[in-house]
């Protein structure tokens, strides 16, 4: 996209040129374009797409951008926008816009379409229904493969998508057939011969994480959608699943830091939200911390006694908490892409605990090595055995536990999400602390009964 | 899927009724359903698959029963599996296979079939060539849309899709016309008149990330692939994308935890392998908090002088840590996908430091409060205010490190992940051990000149 020329434009008002510059570009590129201009050149620019670019660049906008338009168009324009809107699109613009904006937008659709906003409104937050489209293909079971092309001529122009056709009878799904389904079928062969009845869909109130998952696994382009009665009312598709799929995985990689997770980008969350966000946790984790504060002021005999050993909490604390917080962010990610399941939990220990003897046994040597070379003029073997075994004790807990708690935490329905990273390091520090002076203790004599 | 019904008639040999049963299930379940039984039951189940089936089946079974499943088919069932997969398939499962097998699956394709996967073998590896399918429609430009839909009658069930059709002469691209518009444009228009022009369109060489990233971006169900002379050679799918971007997330996650990645999932790769992947990273940080280590031993007589400054370090580092990996967190999952940009940086750095102010003023209160309470008996005063500007000082030092590591990387072509909670945490520890010592020893003079 070529800014330069486009505000060269706009300056020398060339709105012939600038039209023509326009249609060159995709819907998605021009909501970016148009983040970019001030207030007057947006509206200019809005103005010069056609209709139907410029229903879909306001699906592309963010909420600020939206509001400041609805301001400026007229009723006409307006209505104009809305006509040429997929309903789903309609109703995610809805959600975000305060009450007296719904209110003209609503004004701006037709009797019908309202009715339909009003159902698709009334889903759960995340749930299929509230993702799904209305506008699809549906066919009856007695069509011929020449009736149904005729009838796709007919309605296809206003339906999102016709690479699936559903076949129902009183809105009851029977079967779906796909579009090279038919085109290579003979013309007087009937939908009931040629539809696969082997169908896959969702419901209504179906989380919109699962059916997109669906979506994903078994290569779909849609997948219808039916309510409570097994009615069909709507199509899910891979366009809307894949970005679904992108919020989801944010959630989760929010979460994973500590951080509470909120449907806007970084820049569309206030500095205050931010701050909330990420305070919970870590209040949580900082009282947490005081218990192996605590458990260090237990110790504080040994300390004083050898003072050498305090320079190296940091380092078995750290390998502690990045080995705990590797294994589970493997199984919180193999829990997400359904490789692991809670099942497969002992096979999951059984492993970890052998990764964590074999990368034990290489960090203790590694370790002891440096203790030997930096300590040589003062004794360093017993340091850097018992520097050994706690290496080797750390690592075989932090592994289990951080195999564990995500499997645990998806047995009792919680988000696997929170065992991650920020929880593990705390827990691991304390046990990290103890294990170190109770080996100590057992190798330095002078350290025991102080 | 009913597990116990098919082991059922597995043992009871009711193969007619097994073969019907099996017609219910996508092969994706299927190839579940056949790492769960033995390998001569494998093979039963594999055998009563019609064609098509067992050849999707296939491509979605693990790497080590596909090489079971080769060694136990005769060479003309062989020859019925490859013959109905799609190329890119093909290619998938020769990637994988030692190279007798690989020979033998070679000499169970054409000719034709083995120049065509000889050709895409040679892309590089994650390149949009490597996983592109070669069976599209492409049409003439002066062909009517009923000359284009008699075509795709002809063609159109052996090409992996007909959603889109494109518009080719002398193999150079000229456009794409989408089924939709086919099926509703007047049967004498040619394809010249109706096609669009605006072509997205990837290279082969391009990374398949980039290519997955456009089909989300546009929400296109495929994308054409043109080679270095701008002729198009083939088309990348939506769910191909769909693959490619949970690969992708998977491996960026791994790497945030401080895991090489590997192509394999959790259980396909090997315990030395896993130990081999985790330990480069834990070594590095290993050694890096050696650094900590010298800087508190640098602080070993004010440690000696008032030892339970000792016991807040696991709390001051800590936080610390998760301050800076939620700020880093945020950032890369932001370059990831799109929502933050290089040019940002100082909005980003400007905005984490105020959520900075905010989170630093918060947790410093809090522990001021529990530091009242809990030392109520000695004085607590100057030591919950050394904590508290501690705090402060700690979380905006973390906060803007976090921040502003990843956008370097991504600046230096780097992956951002590289610096997320693993290195910053280590980073941290030693910058908030500095600032605490010397912020105790600005509020508590008897621990200076020591």
């Amino acid at each position: 996209m070529n800014y330069e020329k486009i505000q060269g434009l706009l300056d020398s008002r060339g709105y012939k040129e600038l039209k023509e510059e326009m249609e060159k570009y995709y819907p998605v590129d021009i909501a970016a374009l148009l983040e970019e201009v001030d207030e007057k050149e947006m509206l200019i620019l809005f103005r010069l797409l056609a209709k139907e670019e410029a229903a879909e660049t306001f699906t592309y906008m963010n909420s600020d951008m939206r509001e400041t338009l609805i301001d400026a168009l007229t009723d006409s324009e307006l209505e104009e926008v809305m006509d040429e809107m997929y309903l789903d699109d309609t109703v995610d613009v809805l959600e975000e816009m305060p009450a007296n904006v719904v209110e003209r937008l609503l004004l701006a659709t037709d009797e019908d379409t309202r009715k339909q906003i009003n159902t698709i409104l009334q889903y759960p937050e995340d749930s299929a229904g509230s993702v799904m489209n209305v506008d699809y293909v549906g066919l009856r079971p007695d069509m011929t493969v020449a009736d149904a092309i005729l009838k796709i001529r007919q309605v296809g122009i206003n339906k999102e998508t016709i690479y699936t056709l559903y076949i129902t009878e009183k809105r009851k799904l029977l079967g779906v057939v796909d579009i090279k389904d038919l085109l290579t079928s003979g013309e007087g062969r009937t939908m009931e011969e040629i539809m696969d009845t082997n169908i896959l869909y969702a419901h209504t109130t179906d989380d919109q994480e699962d059916v997109a998952k669906t979506i994903k696994k078994y290569g779909l382009v849609a997948i219808p959608i039916v309510d409570h009665e097994s009615c069909m009312v709507g199509i899910v598709t891979v366009d809307d699943a894949m970005l679904v799929l992108q919020d989801e995985t944010t959630e989760d990689i929010s979460i994973m830091a500590g951080v509470s997770p909120n449907e806007e980008s970084y820049f569309g969350t206030s500095v205050f939200q931010h701050a909330k966000n990420r305070s919970t946790w870590l209040m949580f984790l900082m009282l947490s911390a005081t218990l192996t504060g605590m458990v260090l002021g237990h110790y504080e005999a040994q300390i004083l006694a050898l003072p050498v050993l305090n320079t190296f909490i940091p380092m078995l604390t750290g390998t502690g908490g990045n080995c705990g917080s590797q294994s589970s962010t493997l199984i919180i990610r193999g829990l997400a892409v359904g490789e692991v399941r809670f099942k497969d939990a002992f096979r999951v220990i059984f492993k970890e605990v052998r990764v964590a003897l074999l990368v034990g046994a290489f960090l203790a040597v590694v370790n002891g090595v440096r203790i030997l070379i930096m300590y040589h003029d003062r004794d360093p073997l017993p340091l850097a055995v018992a520097l050994g075994i706690t290496l080797m004790g750390t690592i075989l807990m932090a592994k289990t536990v951080g195999c564990t708690l995500p499997l645990i935490a998806k047995k009792c329905g919680l988000d696997p999400a929170i065992m991650a990273a920020p929880l593990i390091t705390t827990l691991v520090d304390t046990g990290t602390t103890i294990i170190y002076f109770q080996v100590a203790m057992l190798i330095f004599p002078q350290l025991r009964n102080l």
